[in-house]
């Protein structure tokens, strides 16, 4: 095991420890009078750290249950069948994964692959008419996105991404507080997010261009894009970017080990963050006309800890994956459209801005992002 | 008065409440067995706002007192030579100036001038036989900083530059936790310093490019230049810049309103920072391969908060004025050289890394700095 995957493991414990405490502000979101007359099936496709980073949500989920799984592996399908007593008929490897199309028993395909399979299979799960949701990054191109948005409209599904920050209660209180001008209009955010991986297996599809679609910009860089894009409310205008030295060249061959970036926004405010692979990190700051706001840790699986200019925040623990599948699990089961917050196109809208931060350190230049 | 000087007068306050504590690791500094014979006689030039905060300093030096002035304001010569009972002789004007020579009460010239003057003023206290304390930033280019320290040597006498966070114990322990890389290779630091200057007056000086040279970056970005290059013991390689938007235009004519920043250094490092002039920031973080430190106060005149990932910090609140005062009074009485961290070359050396700063900035491209 990587120390990447050790700490994320521990990382995951800890917060399991935590009850999905209900915040007030997502009462609205998570907790109906009744429970639902059924829950969404869900059929998890890549059994890989996060899959198992979402046993503890679906545990703990009111509108989606596990009923499905999509593996290579033998023996993952073996002990993943007996954990969730599911039937050999909802058991997929990726040769059968198109037989999908025949089974009732599954609503909703949540793509847990690495970066490079997301397009491929958020693609066929339309085609086998599920719904889908999409682990983060999206995809490796707004091109490849935006693929992924009509194939699924075109199936008549419904297509998210999975990003549990949205349903962390410090996160909106971040998103409060910087989109209403608590403080004044924010002026400069620094979001950042690293995880050494000195000692990862140089085989891990994490350093493989082909799986990752580039280094930890790909995997935590996009939480940072981000909380700058909810935290002001607004779309970066413009973005400059730098790679760092590589100090693990026998890891870092395909993708990028650190980059920096700094992006500006229509309200005057600036963003910059750093997302590494050298060293642990994991910090939010945001700077207003009277006051700040800030979180640290802040970006990864938590627990969070922040404060503002007034005080430390008091919010509880909760279980995002599984306030995330309750969210999606229940606009999908009442026949509505999910929230734009989580919906295919809030994943293109990061993956523009990605683009522009790679072409901005491929190109030395200052990018102006497409709009609208 | 401003916000600016409010603020800094509150802070100047409320340091003055925590005693002068000698910290273990500077009391061979500061604390000689015995007091000295006699104490160095320092004349004060430019009594704005830094010499009021000076006034701390000097009340609990053992090695310097306040023994003159040079000031343009006649109120502030009668305020000043009533408060430290100074002979008539000194006190000087800037016309009368250059009479210092002639003057053996005094020994050393401290220069607290707007930015703009520090070069013509250094020049003519070495000529006059002086030594001389500038305060940072040193003067607008490398090489005016050169023609001080040249006019200096010719003169004879000693240049000290005023970097006080060299005299305080929690910069002390950031040194030696990323020098001595108590926590292995330091990867990445973020050090950022900024105020909201929002209701400035438009004349303010700071404001000005002929008497500030710059904006925040001339005034307050040099402590996180500072704090990069001796926290890794090194010199940055590259620099990339960007200036942010300007969102106040009506005070932002000659001068940058903010700017971010990133230093490669040898060792592998990289310093991302930004310095603003649009709200209030003051942080500083290291990552380094096993662990982190970090300071929150960080960079203004405190009192510091900071811990490592091995607990929080736990240093005394000292009078960062009076021990600048102390160990340059003392090298001086015993005719000692300065220690290079506090003599002109350490003025030159941030000023190579700001005019690089500056340029890339300037020029949207990454910039080689000189070494050596």
């Amino acid at each position: 095991m990587t120390q990447y995957t050790r700490r994320l493991f521990i990382e995951t414990i800890s917060a399991g420890l935590g009850a999905a405490v209900s915040h007030p502000s997502f009462a609205a979101r998570n907790d109906a009078d009744q429970p639902p007359a059924r829950k969404l099936n869900v059929a998890l496709c890549g059994l890989g750290r996060y899959a198992n980073v979402l046993r503890s949500g679906f545990a703990e989920s009111r509108y989606c249950r596990l009923a499905g799984i999509v593996t290579g592996t033998p023996a993952k399908a073996a002990q993943w069948q007996q954990d969730y007593k599911l039937a050999d008929r909802n058991v997929y490897s990726y040769q059968t994964f198109d037989q999908l199309k025949n089974n009732p028993d599954i609503d909703l395909v949540y793509i847990t692959l690495p970066n490079g399979m997301h397009k491929e299979y958020t693609i066929r799960a339309a085609q086998a008419g599920k719904h889908v949701i999409v682990e983060k990054p999206m995809a490796f191109t707004v091109r490849d996105c935006q693929d992924m948005i009509d194939a699924c409209q075109k199936a008549g599904v419904q297509l998210a991404v999975g990003y549990r920050l949205h349903y962390e209660p410090h996160h909106s209180e971040l998103m409060r507080l910087g989109q209403q001008n608590i403080f004044g209009p924010v002026r400069l955010i620094d979001a950042s997010l690293g995880y050494q991986l000195a000692g990862t297996p140089p085989n891990d599809w994490h350093l493989k261009k082909s799986l990752a679609g580039g280094g930890p910009l790909m995997n935590l860089g996009v939480y940072c894009v981000q909380s700058g894009r909810y935290v002001l409310g607004e779309e970066p205008l413009s973005v400059t970017a730098q790679y760092g030295p590589v100090t693990m060249p026998s890891l870092f061959k395909e993708v990028e080990e650190n980059i920096t970036w700094q992006l500006t926004f229509p309200g005057g405010a600036v963003c910059t963050s750093a997302t590494t692979s050298n060293c642990n990190i994991d910090r939010f700051y945001a700077a207003a006309d009277n006051g700040f706001f800030e979180l640290n840790p802040a970006l990864s699986y938590g627990p969070f800890k922040g404060r503002s200019s007034q005080g430390p925040f008091n919010f509880p623990v909760v279980n995002q994956q599984a306030a995330l599948l309750d969210d999606i699990g229940r606009h999908i089961l009442e026949k509505k459209p999910l929230p734009s917050h989580i919906a295919g196109i809030e994943g293109l809208k990061d993956m523009r801005v990605i683009e522009g931060i790679y072409r901005a350190a491929d190109t030395g230049s200052k990018i102006i992002l497409p709009q609208g």
